[in-house]
């Protein structure tokens, strides 16, 4: 919270200075918000001219940007470098650790590493098992038979169902539901009977999954989502899907049962995959795309039904000139005729 | 839950009657679900239809609504009226008050104003403050650093993350999170690195949140609502936006980071906004847009990609009609291929 | 988890054994996960090609299914007698039962039926009633007024706000947010406010509702679900709504306020309903159509906006040649620019 000289800022962050080495700063914030007295970030030539409105005091730079009128620290990293001010100004809100909480529910068969921190309310079922640094926030509900790795954070109110198998180092934003039942049914005399709910959920090291995010257990077996995938808020993913390694799954995707998924495939917003395709190593689909089919690697598909890029944006162009082709047809029916006509004439 | 005369139900609700003070009326219900003993509501003349099946006994109107074959009340604001009755037939549920539950989880640094009610389960992290008159229900986990006004309610299992602050007479929906990190990452080496999360979320007075809504912090900044915006179930608003006063955001609405929205903007359910968009003042997106662009103030649009609603019908109408075109394509192919046959043979 | 002779597994399941009765089996696995030693499941004969790639040592078919190279069991329900070896070598994760937990907080004026559980932390408001075998999972918040039926299950931190109505063997998955208040508001003096919130949610018998799903309550009376209706994770059902019987509600729906299903509708994944519409009985509509009017009886619709499937495979059909039309297109209208130009001279 204290106010800094600019030249102890540069001193802070290990930075070059441009400008006077004494003007106090208060804080640090985007171009958006800042105010005389804070220092703001650039991190590209072309926010010089957002700059031009911008009150700050001085701006943190990389050493591709320069900037004339204005005092500047710049550093490798900026990213690196702005959070350590933000952090000086503002200094995080936490909680003291607590340990595991006298107000937690803890099976007497549950088996905690060191370091865990279990907050009160959070209950934890038998025969779970948490590693090393894993914190669980309250009104987390661990079930029977659930194993975490090491430095594992649960946020608060996520769920996790009997026996799913967390990997280490996973974050799991509040409300994400693991492992609840899939969606599948016999319709046997006209009532839907439920399907078998006898596999469970399995997430990998370094996955993160985000807010609300809800993935199904599997029917016999487990639905998998690989090693560094990261799941933005509200993102569904059903019973028996395989999720692969490093993917990046956006807010609001949702994919449907039996899916599977290579390597570093990007799903953008509001994607929906139907049941029982694969998506290839690297490919990515546009925002809102309904996909039907399977994708090859490396490809860039958009739309419903998702196709190539390319093709999409040929069809959406012919489609916003749709009207006036129809208006053109009209005039060339007209002209056709008159020529019939007049051959008929001429014949 | 008691029976009332017609006439006494005149006079509760200030109306005017028309028919038999003396039928007994024992309860309220919309015209879809009255029985015999009910009143019904009837706010629009084109209501005369459904009437007609209804076995309500009795129907409130407002003065500009006459019906000649049953008898009715007559008031000016029969929504304010109407509420009344059904709540004196069917009182409300509603547990009684119990202060600062023992059975809460109040961190001892926390600030708690006058007539703060917060139920059993709910935790309270450390340095929170929270306004006179606000309801904590059972389940809320509220991290350490937030910031309530006065006559806030969050219901149960809604979760605010670290920081955020929450102005007066807001309302937060069950499961809904505010404050998650938001999905930024940078790939190095492979692997996606999450973006700094040293932000927070921002929301002002009189906002009203729906069930498992979420809404991430921003980056190095707020994420902020504005006063007066209205958001329904399932919304996800990203890291860094900033929305407008007076909005309606409709169910199921997914703003990606960094956009902006002016005042009275409504987005009505599934819209998606892509990242770093402006919505203008007024402006109006119709259910499922998909918008790539900045939209201007008080413009209405629709579709995939998102145009303005006049283009978009008009493209709507041509796609329909578009196997009916391409028939009569394929008709004026042959036509012109003959009148140039006999063309050739003319010449 | 213990190994078993194909024998055994044969007389476990009432099967006919074809093949070698003393392989060991160490487990089962669907084709996907199976190792040696496994046995899998094969259910229909096109399952044969992925047989060939197969390591499992054994495999459980229908009569209908023979296959030459591999012992198999034979048997005419597969997926219950799979579920049977699926459970003999990973029993089921479960926690101890444990009646009410003292941990729970139950109003005195709560009754509850014979055999109910209630795990820790959940929370029964004033004058809740709960019939004979229901399961209150940790975390859930049934708010006062509210019915819940015989061996209803609600999972944890799901939530019920006031009066909501549950019928018997209803099944309520995590984070499900039963009776938060509808989208509904009246804009006065430039002001946002919302509607009364006098209703309930009435859920009837055999109804499952999946994670994150959202049901708000009636303006003045019941939002209802029918009977043996099934709702898949992150549905979202606004208030006024009357879902019919044995629906299939796949996830990520949206359906606004006051809409109407028939009997054994069908909602694929994402779609979404525009409010105050009728979906007649036994109509489906395909993944992530957006549906602005009525929809009759038996029908299929698909896409946005949502039409008969036949037609919208036409238009489908015609928008993917589009491109080339409008090639062809320019060329006609050359060629006819001749014609006339040609019978312009011959004249």
């Amino acid at each position: 919270m204290d106010s800094l000289a600019l030249g102890d800022i540069a001193n802070l962050v290990g930075g070059a200075l441009h400008g006077d080495a004494t003007i106090p700063i208060t804080g640090a914030a985007i171009i958006r918000d800042a105010n005389p007295g804070d220092i703001t970030l650039a991190d590209d030539p072309r926010l010089a001219k957002d700059l031009a409105d911008c009150k700050a005091s001085a701006v943190l730079v990389p050493p591709t940007v320069e900037l004339a009128d204005v005092p500047t620290v710049s550093v490798e990293d900026v990213h690196v470098s702005f959070s350590k001010l933000v952090e000086h100004f503002k200094p995080r809100a936490a909680n003291a650790a607590c340990g595991v909480s006298a107000a937690a529910h803890v099976s007497k068969t549950a088996k905690l590493g060191a370091q865990v921190v279990v907050y009160p309310t959070a209950t934890i079922g038998d025969d779970v098992v948490i590693g090393t640094g894993s914190v669980i926030h309250p009104g987390v509900h661990i079930l029977a038979g659930c194993r975490l790795g090491e430095n594992v954070t649960v946020f608060p109110n996520a769920v996790l169902y009997e026996a799913t198998h967390i990997g280490n180092r996973v974050l799991i934003h509040g409300g994400a539901v693991i492992g609840a039942f899939g969606f599948g049914y016999d319709t046997v005399d006209g009532k839907h009977i439920l399907s078998a709910q006898l596999g469970n959920v399995v997430i990998e090291d370094d996955v993160e999954i985000g807010a609300n995010t809800t993935i199904d257990r599997g029917t016999y077996g487990p639905t998998t989502i690989g090693r560094g995938t990261k799941i933005d808020d509200q993102v569904m993913i059903a019973h028996n899907c395989r999720i692969g390694c490093h993917n990046l799954l956006c807010s609001q995707v949702g994919i449907a049962g039996s899916c599977t998924t290579g390597d570093y495939v990007v799903l953008a917003g509001g994607v929906g995959l139907r049941d029982h395709i694969k998506i290839d190593d690297g490919a990515i689909l546009g925002a809102k795309s309904g996909v039907m089919h399977d994708i090859p690697a490396g490809t860039t598909y958009l739309g419903y039904p998702a196709t190539p890029e390319r093709e999409q944006m040929v069809k959406q162009a012919a489609w916003a000139k749709l009207p006036e082709m129809r208006k053109q047809f009209r005039a060339l029916q007209k002209q056709v005729a008159q020529l019939a006509e007049r051959l008929g004439d001429a014949a």
